[in-house]
């Protein structure tokens, strides 16, 4: 019988490649405001670990050293250890090959996880028992927040957005194996879909796919608590001379307010908030073609040449 | 096995008494800005039933004439259908008896439901298959929010605080039977528990409990999407001559933003905004009796005495 | 003896030319909110008054029908009858031929007043005892805000933003004739004024003036209460189908936040918040020509073409 | 001739009495985050100097070592220093005594300087040529803010509220003297002024009275730029463990956003936002003695014990 509880909770990291590690880890940790929490090497490559403020786990973004940037695969929390069986049972029986990794296998705090290919090329995990670390705040009649943050310090990473070539196939694999659903989808006029938004959080979306090159990441997002933060945001990026894609502006899908930057390598970050509650039995919000404009950037009705050519 | 998969997702609707039914019907629609979606009327009492304009079912809070204020049911939305008969034999088999009615069968909209009795003597249901009437905008290219909203408007019920005189037994109840997850806690100096705060939608609570009398609402809270919009609703009510509790402040339990108030008939309000997101691995926060007025109240430390004394 | 005491106070209105006088008068009033407090026809033209709810005079904005969109003229408030006389000893002195007008002759509720050209032919009048009609609060127990107003709804016109061919000639009238005073302006490589800011309000300008076509309005603003209620308002444009110009964003210049959006007939509004007090003897601020974009907008670093070529 | 024109601009400095002058200068520069710019000793006792970090000149509160708390003086700043010897006459007219400071004479930094007592026994200066050292910012293509202050550093003092046993007669003396304007005040139901709030600097207040002791000190109060702003230092505030006399909420009188709060030694402080602009021929607002709560403390329409008894 299908069910509609959710197995996977939610984004649990992405491991991303930069070409100057140093460079890299400074901005994420200095204007960005993650932690370090440890350093490897896997694959002859040297890996930087890092968190967010408020997250228990032992990381959500890893910095990996290669040539070029982008993602190197993207993962995903699963609620217990049981649903590593579940899922790779399915995907198996759908003809998905699935590797298995045991518990810090794959680095220092990694869970126990399965890997496996999307159809546009994306390397995909889910994992469960992610060492757990703590936020920065006691147990014990804590304060709402640190006072001694450094950087803008979104408190948890939020989710990802990558590119397809075939965003149909791409949303069918999340939604039918891994049981994603889908909350807004753009449609061209010919009725076939160009960008979907799809969750397991209860939030507009904890993935999301547009269409352009296989395997390709267009960005990965940070919580921030509201539209005052976003700006502040924005005020200490242009401090410290980021290159800012998108200035505070608002989504039609999802109904966010974001603002878009570059890390120094390329890829593309954004500061996210706002959004709307999902219920499972969402009934999923259509943009037509014409309105694209208006569902990326509410304001501008209009989206930005990089908006479409620039990615990682 | 045991699962942490949630079949309960959220608190679905609160049905509270009011002694002027037409007076408090003014306030929820136009000041609190609620629509009413239908009326009837049941064992003799008038209903009017009302609902958040971001919601998409028939109804999230039912006014019930009756010569005093107070809570006549809380009501949590299931998942699945199946839910009613998982939750059935698990509270059966503890020897808690369980009413089961149709769709319909409780009122205009209702879905499918099972009701019975917290050890506090609150009457709980669970429900599936509320009828679905949509949010108010159009499922293609909609505005982020209608522009024609009267009053302050919230666009969802969030949360609802009770009292009872065995804080623990009502906690083991909803934690164990009804498989909540308690994330932050009150202890007593001699450890037990004076107050918890339990979920299942991964937000702070969807229902907390306070030692007091058995069967008392303390309030029951609707979702604002930032602190500007506490501080506007502060002003609204302030202009119409609301009973304003608690102004504009933050509470150290959940770190959320919040305003206390009544409702004409003496039923406590709150606007709440903020707090954190919960996987349900969550390790629970724990807040001292000496800090229970920071616990509440973070800015002013101390609780006022209406806070413990003024229910419904 | 040089004083710096200000006789004049701040931006009195604007007049502005509009093809389609009822098509601008209801986006005035209903998408912006202003309200409108007369009509009139002079030298056959029909003309709208309107004013912002907390501005106490009888008009901030006059539109007048006529073929081409534009500034008809700016007016200023004068602290004293006197200063009429002032003005005109020190312009006739100049060189500058001055008119002046009897109270109402103007206009309904218009002050005295005197007009004459600015170099840059901008028409430019001083006026004093425009009639006070109050603001839409009683003067006894009034509430921060009325609660029943339409659109968007400034509290008040803040500041007029002007092109001339030769800046630094507009500037020394303003600056050395009407007693502004600068506080801000970006400089070319080779030294000469790109762009002023002058003020007499203590904030950052009421009035601006970029290199440009003479006689060219860039834009008028409204006074917003913060960052969020800017935010609020780009809704409320993209709702009602209004070009935004420029999203919600920051100045480097001022400090301001902001954003651009056209009216019905193309003269380009803002809506500005923040800036900083200025003391009379602030001592200006210098942006390079380097820096011109990030003076401009702040977070993208880069004026947008439209800023310089379209004017009206 | 009765002339309109400012000759006082604004408040300038604040000297206040502090038992302990090394934990006094801990709070305001680390809690709240003004700077040190010099320290002295006169008559006996070590004082601090402290401006905030948007004031361009040295000082805006000075700490003085003294057994009791309070005010020592207020300071504003004259337009010219031509305007001492306006305010020298007209004060000697009426039988004030004056006494005349050279320029240094009163402390480092220091403007030259006129002194006299108020009909309260407040001691008054206004002087001219404080030394200007700039704020925290480069003049050439400066970042609207700095990235590195410390605590919760508001730009700027901005006004100051005393008590005095006879209100009528202190509004006489700012307003007939020192050509103070009204904005607010509060009538006893015979008709006596129980609270008046004066202004120069186009703002609500720039001084304020309300019935009380002779030479006391309510409260002294910095500028924040938003209504989130005061919301984050009362978080600071909270988490150093400063005791929050009033948690952010909003005044009736001034429409202002506020919360109050205890350096140290027992002086209030307040952060304060909002406002509306004053022309100099702004109609008052008047409050009746029955809506005397709503006047101070909008939302909860109750002034606190402690508005009334707590003082320095």
């Amino acid at each position: 019988m299908a069910t509609t509880s959710d197995r996977i909770i939610r984004l649990q990291h992405v491991e991303v490649r930069v070409p100057d590690l140093e460079l890299a880890t400074a901005y994420y940790t200095e204007v960005l405001g993650l932690l370090e929490t440890a350093r490897d090497e896997r694959d002859g490559a040297p890996r930087v670990f890092l968190k967010c403020w408020d997250e228990r786990e032992h990381h959500s973004v890893i910095l990996r050293e290669a040539p070029t940037h982008g993602l190197d695969h993207m993962s995903f929390k699963l609620n217990e250890a049981a649903d590593l069986d579940h899922f790779t049972a399915k995907l198996e029986a759908a003809g998905v090959p699935v590797k298995r990794f045991a518990a810090r296998e794959l680095g220092p705090g990694w869970g126990e996880a399965i890997r496996f290919d999307a159809p546009s090329g994306h390397l995909v995990e889910l994992t469960h028992g992610t060492e757990r670390i703590g936020n920065m705040l006691p147990k014990t009649n804590p304060p709402p927040r640190p006072q001694d943050l450094i950087g803008i310090a979104p408190p948890r990473l939020d989710h990802l957005f990558v590119m397809a070539e075939d965003v149909e196939a791409f949303t069918a694999f999340f939604t039918e194996l891994l049981e994603f659903r889908l909350t807004e989808q753009i449609l061209a006029n010919d009725g076939h879909q160009l960008a979907t938004f799809l969750e397991h959080s209860h939030t507009p979306h904890d993935i999301a796919v547009i269409t352009g090159p296989n395997g390709a990441l267009h960005h990965f997002a940070f919580w921030m608590d509201d539209w005052n933060g976003i700006r502040e945001a924005a005020d200490a990026l242009a401090y410290h001379g980021v290159t800012i894609d998108v200035a505070p502006t608002r989504h039609g899908v999802t109904r966010g307010y974001t603002t878009y930057f570059f890390d120094p390598s390329g890829n593309r970050n954004e500061l996210f908030t706002g959004g709307y509650w999902v219920d499972p039995d969402f009934e999923p919000i259509t943009w037509t073609e014409e309105e694209m404009g208006r569902a990326i950037f509410y304001y501008h009705r209009q989206v930005n040449e990089r908006f479409f050519t620039v990615h990682s």
